[in-house]
């Protein structure tokens, strides 16, 4: 009884020194975080030399050299480019449009949204039919739209604390609604843009269209002139919209994923991967999104080299290409994970913005959720609260069918649609301490999941 | 034993109903807050129309009609003005200085630190003793400050997760390094800003002079021309600095509070109070200090009015005047209550920036952080976590000796500092969303308090 007692005691106090053990390294891993500016200044280099980094694009080509050679810096252990071949999209020109009423003219807010086709040189021009949502536009039907622009006049529930929780509702008509309108006829789309506050920032993002379906030009309009436009439909319904874009889709273009690794000094084999995407719409500079992502992760290395910290397994950056259209790098690096037969302890995306981080959403069974949970308790000193089940991430999804827990950085979500895919997303709106935590807080749990497994 | 288990489930049914009720109150709080403009606009208002609104001048006086006038258009049961007299400091002229080395002059970014007397009308020059602390200072003694400018360059700790936790050791200097000083002599001081960051804003705040102590002039340097400086006092220590301010203090000037009520209807003599300050910097558009809370507080009153909430208790509003400078408002406050020997359930501050919420931070018995606490579980879905032991607030705090549990609005501070007394707090830093979940999580607060109480 004696000898189990001292064991206990053993046992309890080796707990306890592991934690304390545990609060002194995440402190100086916020500590170094907080001090730095590297992950910040990273960022202003991107976001000043590669605006609108596209796949495909120049811009794309210089954000992934200017990736390249910060890594550099960084004395990883191994640095690569994952290279394949794609079909890219490009925006040539800037979209245009206006309405036209008894021959005044009055300019919209537009930007292309991503993989339209190119409208006639001259443009196209009809008359206008608003419309709130899907079942509204097959209640019109062909007879009512045929030869006619659709305007999707659907606004964003700005009433949700997270604001993520208005987007899937919101952004239906912006993916599909090109290619709901043209089966009834339609010559084209205006989109209220995806945003829950009124301003003159028009956002573009991904349009899909259907096989089978013609293939017609959509735009989408920013809040303040969906509502003007609307307010001149009411008064006016023989508005006419013109509107004008062109773009361009080439075939096997070569880009690549970047990936940087400290190899693990126990389990080399062991993989813990930290993902965020290179590419930005060509609108924005991609401050938040995500550049800001780029950095953090690529800080979580700086940290632990600064820090001296020698992880048992593998730590990998993982600098994803093309989030934002087709996921092709998400695919690419999947397969790589594939062949190679890898385990992965975890995956971690930051794709919600560089703004105070508040916890991380899981995409895992509920004994890891619990497991990741509890290592987290430590880091409630650091406002990292919300730890639960929810969505990882894009880039990391395609992990989930060799079972790797999904882990995506969650954060202060207020004005991310303020800024996303538009041009309001820039260097400026970037709080230097924010971007460092959310790179600590990766920092931290990469550290737990290093060291204890989720288990 | 039928009977009290018919009761006991009666008991359990009455409370979970209760708990839905209060889910969907809150819940409607923050969709109000959410869709609403109201305190962001009111807020705009106020920037546009008074900065520097230090207490005594016309800026004040323009922005206490001015919320007087949001505050009639709230149909609030009673709206008054407490008036006093008290002496009022003034600055009259920005601020300058810069150093001198054999000739050539270097600008520097400063300000007037509040209470500062004025320089000999030329300015005052002389040599520059750098210091980092007040032992530092002690150790020099008047052999080597008599005649000298003392610059105070003590840097604030820039790792603390929570920023506040670094003020308190980093703004000694800016308080009392004058008096302290000028017993060894010197004939000024200029005091590295007190903000984490480095940039060019020069912050001001209150600086205390000791009674018997020569009152030398005063002046803030921003961080980067503190770091400068020092660069420049490392390589050329002879170097001169020459300062400039001019300033006033006025004696009998009127000003007041204003008071703002919606009657109980049970108890009208039961007191919920909710504070914020008028007055800001002269140097500042005092957006976040404290134009956001003020907007705050009348808006919990709006959405108490626009979702039709009769408080049992009388919920009152009070706009304080002198936060910033000898808090003579709070003092008058704090007497109409003892005076008038009102009974306050709670009393709130919001006076940590318009930035997104986070929690409550309680100065009252553990029983009552208990039972706030345990209030203000349903508002996690919201993200307050952080309820807890801490200070309420500088203007609040006078009623503590009347047994009233201090409560203050805790918010994301990683930016504060970056705006705390300077040029930078500005409208275009508001976030419409984080200012009006302020205003949602201390309306909810509210309506649970006068709900239940605190017990």
């Amino acid at each position: 009884m004696k000898l189990s007692f001292l064991l206990a005691l053993f046992l309890v106090m080796s707990s306890v020194q592991a934690q304390n053990i545990d609060k002194e390294v995440i402190s100086s891993i916020y500590s170094n975080a907080l001090q730095s500016t590297a992950a910040y200044d990273n960022l202003k280099v991107i976001c000043d030399s590669a605006p609108g980094r596209i796949m495909g694009s120049e811009a794309s080509e210089k954000a992934l050299n200017i990736f390249y050679s910060q890594l550099e810096q960084l004395n990883v252990d191994s640095l690569y480019k994952q290279k394949y071949k794609t079909s890219v999209w490009f925006n040539l020109t800037p979209a245009e449009a206006h309405t036209i009423y008894k021959g005044e003219k009055h300019d919209l807010n537009v930007v292309t949204l991503g993989n339209s086709v190119s409208t006639a040189k001259k443009g196209i021009q009809g008359n206008i039919v608003e419309v709130h949502s899907f079942e509204q536009l097959d209640s019109l039907g062909t007879k009512a739209l045929k030869g006619k622009i659709v305007f999707f006049n659907r606004k964003m529930d700005n009433t949700h604390y997270r604001t993520f929780d208005g987007y899937g509702d919101a952004v239906g008509p912006r993916v599909h609604g090109a290619a709901k309108a043209a089966e009834y006829g339609a010559i084209g789309t205006l989109i209220r843009s995806v945003t829950p506050e009124i301003n003159d920032y028009p956002h573009t993002g991904v349009n899909v269209y259907k096989e089978g379906v013609a293939k017609i030009p959509t735009l989408s309009v920013s809040t303040r002139d969906a509502e003007k436009l609307s307010d001149i439909l009411q008064h006016q319904p023989e508005t006419e919209l013109w509107m004008q874009c062109k773009t361009e889709t080439k075939e096997a273009v070569e880009t690549y994923n970047i990936i940087a690794e400290i190899k693990g000094s126990k389990n080399p084999e062991q993989v813990i991967v930290l993902g965020a995407h290179t590419d930005a719409w060509f609108n924005t500079d991609g401050a938040h999104d995500d550049g800001a992502g780029c950095v953090q992760i690529m800080d979580v290395i700086r940290i632990f080299r600064e820090l001296d910290i020698h992880p048992n397994n593998t730590i990998r950056v993982v600098l994803y290409m093309d989030e934002e259209e087709t996921q092709t790098g998400a695919s690419q690096y999947a397969s790589l994970v594939e062949a190679k037969n890898e385990k992965h302890m975890a995956a971690i995306e930051t794709d919600t913005g560089g703004f105070l981080p508040l916890g991380f959403s899981i995409d895992a069974p509920d004994a890891d959720i619990k497991a990741i949970q509890s290592l987290c308790t430590v880091l409630s000193d650091y406002g990292i609260y919300e730890v639960g089940k929810g969505y990882g991430g894009v880039d990391i999804a395609p992990l989930k069918e060799f079972g790797v827990p999904l882990i995506g950085l969650e954060t202060n979500s207020q004005r991310y649609f303020e800024m996303h895919h538009c041009a309001n997303d820039t260097f400026d709106k970037i709080v230097r301490r924010e971007l460092h935590l959310g790179a600590a807080a990766m920092a931290s749990l990469v550290y737990l999941i290093d060291k204890y497994g989720i288990q």
